[in-house]
Protein backbone atom coordinates (compact mmCIF):
# COMPACT_ATOMS: atom_id res chain seq x y z
CA UNK A 1 0.00 0.00 0.00
CA UNK A 2 1.02 3.39 -0.40
CA UNK A 3 3.80 4.99 2.46
CA UNK A 4 1.24 8.16 2.95
CA UNK A 5 -1.01 6.82 4.65
CA UNK A 6 -0.93 6.73 8.48
CA UNK A 7 -0.33 3.69 10.74
CA UNK A 8 -2.38 3.04 13.91
CA UNK A 9 -5.12 1.20 16.22
CA UNK A 10 -8.76 1.43 16.12
CA UNK A 11 -10.12 0.26 19.53
CA UNK A 12 -14.25 -0.50 19.27
CA UNK A 13 -15.90 -0.46 22.86
CA UNK A 14 -19.30 -2.01 22.66
CA UNK A 15 -21.30 -1.78 26.29
CA UNK A 16 -23.96 -0.29 27.92
CA UNK A 17 -25.12 3.74 26.82
CA UNK A 18 -25.21 3.87 31.29
CA UNK A 19 -21.10 3.94 30.33
CA UNK A 20 -21.07 7.04 28.02
CA UNK A 21 -19.92 9.68 30.21
CA UNK A 22 -17.22 7.62 32.23
CA UNK A 23 -15.67 6.50 28.60
CA UNK A 24 -15.34 10.04 27.24
CA UNK A 25 -13.72 11.37 30.13
CA UNK A 26 -11.08 8.37 29.76
CA UNK A 27 -11.07 9.32 26.61
CA UNK A 28 -10.22 12.72 27.03
CA UNK A 29 -7.98 12.10 29.94
CA UNK A 30 -5.98 10.09 27.12
CA UNK A 31 -5.69 12.83 25.09
CA UNK A 32 -6.76 10.53 22.12
CA UNK A 33 -7.74 12.86 18.95
CA UNK A 34 -11.29 11.73 18.68
CA UNK A 35 -14.33 9.12 19.30
CA UNK A 36 -17.49 8.07 17.51
CA UNK A 37 -20.23 6.90 19.27
CA UNK A 38 -23.47 4.85 17.82
CA UNK A 39 -26.51 3.88 19.26
CA UNK A 40 -26.85 0.08 19.42
CA UNK A 41 -28.91 -2.73 20.10
CA UNK A 42 -27.60 -6.47 21.55
CA UNK A 43 -27.16 -9.59 23.71
CA UNK A 44 -24.65 -10.54 25.71
CA UNK A 45 -24.23 -12.95 28.76
CA UNK A 46 -25.47 -9.83 30.69
CA UNK A 47 -28.64 -10.11 29.14
CA UNK A 48 -30.84 -8.42 25.92
CA UNK A 49 -30.67 -4.82 25.34
CA UNK A 50 -32.37 -3.10 22.86
CA UNK A 51 -31.57 0.36 21.74
CA UNK A 52 -34.42 2.41 22.13
CA UNK A 53 -33.96 6.41 21.49
CA UNK A 54 -34.69 7.03 24.66
CA UNK A 55 -30.79 5.76 25.83
CA UNK A 56 -32.96 3.50 28.83
CA UNK A 57 -31.20 -0.08 28.45
CA UNK A 58 -29.44 0.32 25.73
CA UNK A 59 -25.62 -0.36 24.41
CA UNK A 60 -23.45 2.01 22.63
CA UNK A 61 -20.79 1.45 20.41
CA UNK A 62 -17.59 3.78 20.57
CA UNK A 63 -14.53 3.82 18.44
CA UNK A 64 -11.49 5.76 18.33
CA UNK A 65 -8.11 5.68 16.68
CA UNK A 66 -4.66 6.33 17.63
CA UNK A 67 -1.79 5.18 19.17
CA UNK A 68 -0.95 1.41 20.46
CA UNK A 69 0.91 2.85 23.12
CA UNK A 70 -1.97 4.44 24.30
CA UNK A 71 -4.78 2.18 23.53
CA UNK A 72 -3.04 -0.66 25.75
CA UNK A 73 -3.57 1.74 28.43
CA UNK A 74 -6.89 2.32 27.22
CA UNK A 75 -7.67 -1.85 27.39
CA UNK A 76 -6.12 -1.68 30.84
CA UNK A 77 -8.37 0.79 32.03
CA UNK A 78 -11.82 -0.26 30.72
CA UNK A 79 -10.69 -3.78 32.43
CA UNK A 80 -12.54 -1.86 35.82
CA UNK A 81 -16.06 -1.69 33.70
CA UNK A 82 -15.62 -4.90 32.38
CA UNK A 83 -15.47 -6.61 35.57
CA UNK A 84 -19.51 -5.26 36.11
CA UNK A 85 -20.99 -3.96 33.44
CA UNK A 86 -21.80 -6.05 29.97
CA UNK A 87 -18.46 -4.36 27.88
CA UNK A 88 -16.07 -5.64 25.17
CA UNK A 89 -13.51 -4.07 23.39
CA UNK A 90 -10.93 -4.83 21.01
CA UNK A 91 -8.35 -3.16 19.03
CA UNK A 92 -7.20 -3.61 15.16
CA UNK A 93 -4.28 -2.26 12.95
CA UNK A 94 -5.27 0.43 10.68
CA UNK A 95 -3.93 2.14 8.05
CA UNK A 96 -5.36 5.05 6.63
CA UNK A 97 -5.86 8.98 6.99
CA UNK A 98 -6.14 10.44 10.66
CA UNK A 99 -3.77 12.04 13.32
CA UNK B 1 0.81 -6.13 22.80
CA UNK B 2 -0.04 -7.04 26.39
CA UNK B 3 -0.29 -11.16 26.23
CA UNK B 4 -3.67 -9.90 29.36
CA UNK B 5 -5.91 -9.55 26.22
CA UNK B 6 -7.99 -12.38 24.24
CA UNK B 7 -7.50 -13.23 20.81
CA UNK B 8 -10.80 -13.39 18.66
CA UNK B 9 -12.18 -13.10 15.76
CA UNK B 10 -15.36 -10.47 15.07
CA UNK B 11 -17.79 -11.26 12.26
CA UNK B 12 -19.59 -8.01 10.98
CA UNK B 13 -22.64 -8.85 8.77
CA UNK B 14 -24.43 -6.42 6.66
CA UNK B 15 -28.04 -7.23 5.46
CA UNK B 16 -31.49 -6.65 4.92
CA UNK B 17 -33.39 -5.95 7.56
CA UNK B 18 -35.49 -8.49 7.62
CA UNK B 19 -33.27 -11.27 7.96
CA UNK B 20 -32.74 -10.01 11.71
CA UNK B 21 -34.84 -12.82 13.43
CA UNK B 22 -32.83 -15.83 11.64
CA UNK B 23 -29.26 -14.25 12.25
CA UNK B 24 -30.01 -13.71 15.70
CA UNK B 25 -31.54 -17.69 16.05
CA UNK B 26 -28.40 -18.82 13.79
CA UNK B 27 -25.86 -16.91 16.34
CA UNK B 28 -28.18 -18.77 19.38
CA UNK B 29 -27.41 -21.79 18.11
CA UNK B 30 -23.91 -21.16 17.71
CA UNK B 31 -24.16 -20.19 21.40
CA UNK B 32 -21.32 -16.94 20.36
CA UNK B 33 -21.19 -14.96 23.41
CA UNK B 34 -23.43 -11.80 22.32
CA UNK B 35 -23.66 -9.93 19.01
CA UNK B 36 -24.84 -6.21 18.37
CA UNK B 37 -27.16 -4.69 15.88
CA UNK B 38 -27.05 -1.47 14.57
CA UNK B 39 -29.55 0.32 12.04
CA UNK B 40 -28.15 1.17 8.84
CA UNK B 41 -28.65 2.56 5.25
CA UNK B 42 -26.69 1.73 2.63
CA UNK B 43 -26.30 0.62 -1.64
CA UNK B 44 -25.49 -2.94 -3.12
CA UNK B 45 -26.01 -4.58 -6.02
CA UNK B 46 -29.45 -5.47 -4.88
CA UNK B 47 -30.64 -1.65 -4.82
CA UNK B 48 -30.84 1.66 -2.47
CA UNK B 49 -31.66 1.19 1.09
CA UNK B 50 -32.80 3.66 3.47
CA UNK B 51 -32.47 3.36 7.10
CA UNK B 52 -35.87 4.59 8.05
CA UNK B 53 -36.73 4.32 11.84
CA UNK B 54 -39.98 2.53 10.98
CA UNK B 55 -37.92 -0.70 10.37
CA UNK B 56 -39.16 -0.96 6.60
CA UNK B 57 -36.55 -1.99 3.74
CA UNK B 58 -33.79 -1.06 6.10
CA UNK B 59 -30.19 -2.64 6.35
CA UNK B 60 -28.71 -3.93 9.90
CA UNK B 61 -24.96 -4.29 11.02
CA UNK B 62 -24.71 -6.94 12.89
CA UNK B 63 -21.21 -7.86 15.11
CA UNK B 64 -20.16 -10.78 17.01
CA UNK B 65 -17.28 -11.89 18.43
CA UNK B 66 -15.46 -15.21 19.20
CA UNK B 67 -13.61 -18.22 18.31
CA UNK B 68 -12.20 -18.96 14.32
CA UNK B 69 -13.92 -22.43 14.41
CA UNK B 70 -17.54 -21.14 15.23
CA UNK B 71 -17.11 -17.92 12.77
CA UNK B 72 -16.17 -20.14 9.70
CA UNK B 73 -18.94 -22.24 10.77
CA UNK B 74 -21.08 -18.87 10.93
CA UNK B 75 -20.06 -17.93 7.57
CA UNK B 76 -20.68 -21.60 6.13
CA UNK B 77 -23.79 -20.63 7.12
CA UNK B 78 -24.51 -17.14 5.93
CA UNK B 79 -23.91 -18.82 2.32
CA UNK B 80 -27.60 -19.49 2.11
CA UNK B 81 -28.75 -15.97 3.42
CA UNK B 82 -26.30 -14.45 0.35
CA UNK B 83 -27.75 -16.27 -2.04
CA UNK B 84 -31.18 -14.94 -2.10
CA UNK B 85 -30.63 -11.26 -0.03
CA UNK B 86 -28.70 -8.10 0.15
CA UNK B 87 -26.03 -9.54 2.86
CA UNK B 88 -22.06 -9.21 3.01
CA UNK B 89 -20.15 -10.57 5.90
CA UNK B 90 -16.45 -10.43 6.69
CA UNK B 91 -14.43 -11.71 9.65
CA UNK B 92 -11.11 -9.87 11.17
CA UNK B 93 -8.78 -11.13 14.09
CA UNK B 94 -8.70 -8.81 17.01
CA UNK B 95 -7.68 -9.08 20.27
CA UNK B 96 -9.03 -7.38 23.16
CA UNK B 97 -11.47 -7.55 26.20
CA UNK B 98 -14.36 -9.93 25.78
CA UNK B 99 -15.48 -13.37 26.85
CA UNK C 1 -9.21 -20.18 7.10
CA UNK C 2 -11.72 -21.94 4.05
CA UNK C 3 -10.50 -20.91 1.06
CA UNK C 4 -13.59 -20.62 -0.21
CA UNK C 5 -14.34 -16.61 1.52
CA UNK C 6 -13.21 -14.01 -0.89
CA UNK C 7 -10.32 -11.64 0.18
CA UNK C 8 -10.83 -7.84 0.40
CA UNK C 9 -10.22 -4.78 2.04
CA UNK C 10 -13.25 -2.58 4.16
CA UNK C 11 -12.49 0.60 4.17
CA UNK C 12 -14.55 2.94 7.05
CA UNK C 13 -14.77 6.35 6.97
CA UNK C 14 -16.09 8.30 9.46
CA UNK C 15 -16.99 12.47 8.73
CA UNK C 16 -19.56 15.59 9.03
CA UNK C 17 -22.95 14.22 7.44
CA UNK C 18 -23.22 17.12 4.80
CA UNK C 19 -20.20 15.00 3.42
CA UNK C 20 -22.83 11.99 2.75
CA UNK C 21 -23.82 13.16 -0.76
CA UNK C 22 -19.93 13.94 -2.79
CA UNK C 23 -18.95 10.58 -0.67
CA UNK C 24 -21.77 8.49 -2.21
CA UNK C 25 -21.07 10.12 -5.38
CA UNK C 26 -17.50 9.54 -4.73
CA UNK C 27 -18.58 5.70 -4.69
CA UNK C 28 -20.41 5.36 -7.41
CA UNK C 29 -17.61 6.92 -9.36
CA UNK C 30 -15.01 4.16 -8.35
CA UNK C 31 -18.09 1.21 -9.20
CA UNK C 32 -17.39 -0.05 -5.84
CA UNK C 33 -20.21 -3.02 -5.58
CA UNK C 34 -21.95 -1.40 -2.67
CA UNK C 35 -21.77 0.83 0.84
CA UNK C 36 -23.15 1.62 4.30
CA UNK C 37 -24.19 4.52 5.77
CA UNK C 38 -24.11 4.89 9.77
CA UNK C 39 -25.44 8.12 11.60
CA UNK C 40 -23.04 8.67 14.51
CA UNK C 41 -22.17 11.04 16.89
CA UNK C 42 -18.10 12.49 18.17
CA UNK C 43 -15.71 14.93 19.28
CA UNK C 44 -12.60 15.13 17.20
CA UNK C 45 -10.37 18.15 16.47
CA UNK C 46 -13.04 20.06 14.73
CA UNK C 47 -15.29 20.01 17.55
CA UNK C 48 -17.89 17.93 18.87
CA UNK C 49 -20.98 16.84 16.58
CA UNK C 50 -24.03 15.00 18.54
CA UNK C 51 -25.99 12.52 16.38
CA UNK C 52 -29.03 13.95 16.18
CA UNK C 53 -31.82 12.46 13.80
CA UNK C 54 -32.13 16.12 11.69
CA UNK C 55 -29.23 15.16 10.17
CA UNK C 56 -27.57 18.88 11.12
CA UNK C 57 -24.69 18.99 12.85
CA UNK C 58 -23.85 15.30 12.95
CA UNK C 59 -21.39 12.75 12.08
CA UNK C 60 -21.58 9.60 9.72
CA UNK C 61 -19.65 6.57 9.42
CA UNK C 62 -19.38 4.90 5.63
CA UNK C 63 -18.48 1.30 4.82
CA UNK C 64 -17.50 -0.38 1.95
CA UNK C 65 -15.56 -2.99 1.08
CA UNK C 66 -13.89 -4.46 -2.11
CA UNK C 67 -10.44 -4.03 -3.36
CA UNK C 68 -7.22 -2.95 -2.29
CA UNK C 69 -6.34 -1.16 -5.84
CA UNK C 70 -9.97 0.41 -5.56
CA UNK C 71 -9.63 1.66 -2.03
CA UNK C 72 -5.98 2.94 -2.38
CA UNK C 73 -7.83 5.71 -5.27
CA UNK C 74 -10.55 6.12 -2.49
CA UNK C 75 -8.43 7.44 -0.08
CA UNK C 76 -6.33 9.55 -1.92
CA UNK C 77 -9.59 11.15 -3.60
CA UNK C 78 -10.68 11.29 0.51
CA UNK C 79 -7.61 13.72 0.98
CA UNK C 80 -9.34 16.63 -0.50
CA UNK C 81 -11.69 16.65 2.50
CA UNK C 82 -9.68 15.42 4.92
CA UNK C 83 -8.28 18.88 4.55
CA UNK C 84 -10.94 21.30 5.27
CA UNK C 85 -13.72 18.64 7.08
CA UNK C 86 -13.84 16.74 10.07
CA UNK C 87 -13.06 13.24 8.64
CA UNK C 88 -11.32 10.12 9.15
CA UNK C 89 -10.67 6.74 7.07
CA UNK C 90 -9.03 3.73 7.60
CA UNK C 91 -8.60 0.20 5.56
CA UNK C 92 -8.44 -3.15 6.66
CA UNK C 93 -8.05 -6.41 5.27
CA UNK C 94 -10.74 -8.87 5.65
CA UNK C 95 -12.44 -12.15 4.57
CA UNK C 96 -16.00 -13.70 3.69
CA UNK C 97 -18.70 -13.56 1.55
CA UNK C 98 -19.14 -10.39 -0.70
CA UNK C 99 -19.39 -9.48 -4.44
Amino acid sequence: MSSSFSQGMVVTIICEAVLQERLIKLLQGLTVCGYTIIPAQGEGSHGKRMGDMAGYNTNIEVKTIGTPAIYDILLEKLKQFHASYALIAFQQKVEGLFD
